[in-house]
């Protein structure tokens, strides 16, 4: 009777698109639940899966806001080219 | 001092509604801060209570979507009569 | 299908106990799950309840350990009679 | 690698502003991200911080919507002058 | 950046196990870290995993601990054979 | 009435420790309370901080254990030397 909770950032993963789709929650709900199901012996019926998409600016590393931090780091990898 | 975190769907349990009221959040709130009075001496004013809604595509059971899941609920009970 | 999470410390609520008994536990989880069951009409198989046993220096109040403040709120109440 | 989920009501701190600004969200991401390094030495890049608004009717306190036990509060102190 | 937390019950899957042994939760990490790289194009590195055992006492599940509803399933099932 | 949750893996920070201490433990705590004090006005009353540790083998990161993520990690710093 697992329950798995997937926190991601409210954002895309294609160019164009700006939240996760409801396919990509499909298959990350089969996945997790499969997951449990190959290593624990549960059944896919005892398995609660939550999602829950975290906007960017409410989401920090690195001691700031994502989107800033991600920022510093590109401008930090390029620096040293 | 507890904490009591509340997951539901957000969907509604009248025809017609389709979110949690206010009036049951409220019969939550005062039904489960009430239990904690009265089986562990807590007073209600120590008590938080949290409730987070959850859309139905974000909640997974049965490795897939609620929504589908309860279909397949719903078909596999009707090929059985 | 709610999940509730239950947080407290872990302490007695009877002289001489210094934990919540497993009566305490199976009595907060009939309460709460009917609670669920009243307000949402949810069925009290499809609820998971969740207890959480923190122990009292791993919870902040007042911006110290719990026992700290409770000490101090003692003090207080006492200072003022 | 610690990981600070900061759950706060989703209102103003100042007159005129009914939610928690992007100013503020990055004020809590880096003051808890600093705590923990200057407290564990854990370095800013390895701190994830989670902030979790949640609305009013969604958060209980003293058996009742905070709005209401906030409003119930206030009488009693106007009462007592 | 993901984060996901994995609660089950502390308990084994094996007879003679009664907890989830290290292999098994280096699998669990390993599985639901690869579904969030396959799925959302999260590098593994970008991944938190929180295991969270729970005891069975701790654990409600149809408005009783997980084990009193365990074998109030088993001798349902048993007798209607 | 905000509610801190800081989860941090079960070690120690100084040689000869394997855990958080208790000092360690009262001056996140406080800091954590003063940072949601000094930014959005919440008085420390009003903050609960709840500290969670996880056992090593059950963080996970990379894809793995945090210990054995750990040491790939120094592995590769010292390869490229």
């Amino acid at each position: 009777m697992p329950i798995v909770t997937v926190q991601v950032t409210r954002e895309g993963t294609q160019p164009g698109s700006d939240k996760v789709t409801a396919e990509e929650k499909a298959a990350i709900i089969q996945g997790v639940s499969e997951v449990l199901r190959d290593v624990l012996n549960k059944p896919l019926e005892s398995t609660y899966v939550i999602i829950e998409e975290v906007d960017l600016e409410n989401w920090g590393w690195g001691g700031m806001p994502t989107q800033h931090y991600r920022q510093l780091l590109a401008q930090r990898k390029s620096s040293t080219i």
